[in-house]
């Protein structure tokens, strides 16, 4: 069975996904929707594909699913009218910004049995899935501490920014992803701190740059999560679980492996250093998983739950770090 | 000039600073005192010097320094004998488990105009060392953020545990002082999350194993701790500095430097376990230090006073832990 | 420009050249040949191309390229036909066992002015050209030593040992290129070393497992090569390379960068454990680079040349072996 | 039981010992001397011992055994008569530079059931001792091939150069020493490639400062020797077996493991750079070993035929290189 797809949003995030079905040959590309006309022609050329408007391809009988790569604030609305639609739906994280309309959305899926997975890349990533099956293996024993730290080479401009959500919702976001994914437990309690360091503007646009998260599970399991907008070596991306038995730990990447040393010692080259080309095996890997779980009318996972609470953690750090407390995640999820 | 010591304590730290100051060519050890008279035998016995009582030490016209390295709740009363017996004083950390303890004592110390170092030995470290020199070289721009991973291979005895002070004051005291080494500039506020994950008796004895601990200087400088005092591979005690323009991280220290490679993958050996075999050139490098400052007059460092703020830094941590909501050191120093 | 492509042979590397021009955009997969019919059909239901028959493709119209991946008894004969059909030739190592035959087949090529380039594959992988872009921009001064380590998981089939031409045509030729590469200068004599150690039957069969080698050019620069044809650990692949002002080396590649760490100590997983896994960037790069000279009209590199001279190479290894004595290479290429 | 040391040579390898010799529990430092009056001088000042004559130490009653570290031309002679003396003796390599002088002076030794251990320190380095545990053990199976490398920060002044026998004598001794060590089989055929690639003035007097050497044992199992006198990255000292269930390597050492991360790359400190700086835990041990078999009575290790053995793999390298063939150890030792 070949799955048609249809790409809405011709953007950065919507060319990567497009790229991954392309790729996949369980998937065929049929069609790519952008409000900005260039953007969807010069997409559908590239791939060889139609550009439709999103009316068509809601209407469509030979799509079968679509991934939603277009601005956060359509998320949750496209989805709503894809699954009304019948389609399979892929969006890209977040659901929406509210927690409320994420609920909402979520209650719509449901009713209409629709199909949904939200897009947190990072799970499908084969170095911190390895670390994952280093987890369910039991070689490490009962999972105890969980430590991610992320940081981006470079902000994004600031009218991006202002856009966002703030960096828990926009940045921290996939850190939240995979913290559950890596506890096994889910967080009840948070507590941040947050500064702006990096730049000014950031400030300026309400946001922060320099961010650290406390998760805590009903257990106590505990996880740390260190963000920063800025790392001149390129972009760091490490996960890092303490268990009972042992430590498992992902290493950054490079784009190649070589040590030159001289009488200033040895260097080895910065790590890659843009999402693109870090996390191009985990976009495959994620619409693989997407199509499977078309096939195999398996859960979706991660699925719009997941979506909401890595949100509502995200809105619990932002609540942490305005009143200087520990803040509990019903508080949030109510 | 040959410094003439006694060590006070032939416990277990004892022993590392009999070791120091013995093998220190500008020290001379020539008395060890215990209230347990094998113990000190034992350890005169081993370095060819004198047992002697705390009272005669005091006494004493050929002893110019002392390290005291007696149990905790004997440090203050000790160093405001010695400084008033005009000795040079190197204290074992903490001075006292009490923050207003701590400041009488270094009120005495300063009213007889007395020399006393505090033991942080991870300042001497060479590897934590050369991170801080990458600082002060400007290497790494202005310091953002402070990442510290501290975990013992394993717990002390629950009857160690129960006279330590918690946690906070007996492990992470010294991830607070290296926070401070690192950072630049005075942390202001702490929040910590704490649990009992290695061994129910830990939280029966009152105490938690696995902590984790956000600092905030004034500028918003951010530092992570994370402590467990449980890590199956070894002495895990890593730091790393994010700078505006890098990054410098110490690795962490193995009794050999070897890889062995079969079908199973590539295995290096675990860590060193223990903190006597950890730092030996930290502890030597101490002595040396508290040695020079004897001889040129300059100012202790860690003086009184950094014994003073790691410890009001500690329960800064305790009082986040209990209270759920972050704390500002001024609560606790006054 | 798109550029037409057969494949001839569709066995194991030829299924890997497959793959790499049909993921190359400039590129075309017209038609795969193969003696075998259900091994030609396989392949050509794989990438949707057609099967035709040598004959076929040498008189096609709508090819303009072939790769020729058949047995290495047939490569000179193809090389000849195609070049003389106008096609341009992409062809496996080696052209011929023997370097009487190349010799002669580069003459045809010659007359013909036809387009010829060998499949050295390694040249395009990013880590080794990553360790020749550290020598070409100076990093590392004049070139002094190359090291090479080259060792297969495993041995091949007895059977194809048998027909290899032994292990310095077969495997080491390879290494013999890269020593090239990386020389910089044409090595003139040769010393090797050779031993059956992994399996007795690779020396019932005339053959070797382990042998090392020792160049050395007009200058006196040096490379040291060693093989195995076992190692426990996975595809075994370093170059290493001293010059006047440093070293630069290339690491060992694995499938995820992992490491666990228990009370055995810290693991990281066995390397990848097949030249298909581990080289496919660079047989895309391969391709890339054939189907620029053949766009630009720029010399083909590696050249049939350079075919021959690690041919020569392999040789005065061999004679090296049997003669107990430095081999100058020009005893070989006369 | 104390032994008590005489050690005659107050060069840079005298201090060495002598700074050994006074760190070991079981040893006593009576006496030195040298032909050079402030040499001993200082060195008996530093170390609290006398400075003696060499004949006064012959006939002292208060000297147990002696470390010989004079120039190489005066050992043998010093090794015959100090075991005559019926002192314990620990010579530092060579015993000589001329095969058949060693064998003579081995012959007085046995004859005078001396008590003879030749110096090479490296088989008492932690790192390479955990190589060759992890061959006792079983880890690596049989041994297939042992790899090499080994190279100087720099070279000596050309005067050293020009007594020191040559490069195979002087520095390659100690990786075939090395080699024996690890490959637990007896080398019976050598041969060796050398060039002068860093200073032309070491060719001028008659040496070179590449080289590289493979050796062959009976059996067939193989060892790579790769030396330059120049690495600007620091002292390059590592060593690599293959085995035939898995691989154990021995990394450099640093001062510091530390590495800085910025736009240029993540930088890790050069090696040591010294022998003195890399070996200090190597020379330690060897005299704890030295000790320990005069303690014991057990057998010396490494012993005269060690030293001889050593020595006969350095002569037939260089005749390997003189005459462009592969040399049977046979050939040097008779």
């Amino acid at each position: 069975m070949t799955v048609r797809f249809a790409v809405l949003g011709a953007g950065r995030i919507g060319k990567v996904h497009a790229r991954a079905v392309s790729g996949n040959s369980a998937a065929k590309l049929v069609a790519v929707a952008d409000a900005m006309a260039p953007a969807a022609e010069a997409l559908a050329a590239e791939y060889g594909c139609e550009v439709r408007a999103i009316e068509a391809i809601e209407a469509a009988s030979d799509i079968d699913a679509v991934v939603i790569c277009t601005p956060t604030d359509t998320h949750s609305d496209l989805i709503e009218r894809f699954v009304k639609a019948g389609k399979a739906v892929f969006c890209e994280k977040p659901v929406d910004l509210s927690v409320a309309r994420v609920k909402e959305c979520l209650k719509v899926v449901e009713a209409e049995k629709g199909r949904l997975m939200v897009g947190f890349n990072r799970r499908f990533d084969p170095h911190f899935g390895a670390v994952r099956k280093a987890i369910d293996d039991g070689s490490l024993g009962e999972v105890e501490m969980v430590t991610i730290v992320s940081r981006d080479p470079g902000a994004p401009p600031i009218s991006y920014i202002e856009r966002s959500g703030g960096i828990f919702r926009d940045m921290t976001i996939h850190d939240f992803d995979m913290a559950r994914f890596l506890l096994g437990e889910e967080p009840v309690a948070v507590t941040a701190h947050a500064a702006v360091l990096t730049d000014k503007a950031i400030g300026e646009a309400g946001d922060y740059d320099s961010v650290n998260v406390m998760l805590e599970t009903a257990s106590g399991k505990q996880c740390v999560i260190s963000n920063s907008r800025r790392a001149t070596y390129g972009y760091d991306q490490r996960v890092e679980v303490l268990g009972s038995k042992g430590m498992a730990a992902a290493e950054n990447q490079r784009e190649v492996s070589i040590e030159v040393a001289t009488g200033a010692g040895f260097t080895r080259p910065p790590l890659l250093d843009f999402f693109m080309n870090r996390y191009p095996a985990a976009y495959s890997a994620e619409i693989a998983a997407f199509i499977d779980a078309i096939g195999s009318g398996a859960p979706m996972s991660p699925s719009g739950e997941d979506g909401l609470l890595a949100l509502a953690l995200a809105d619990a750090a932002l609540k942490s770090v305005k009143e200087g407390r520990k803040v509990q995640v019903s508080e949030i999820t109510g």
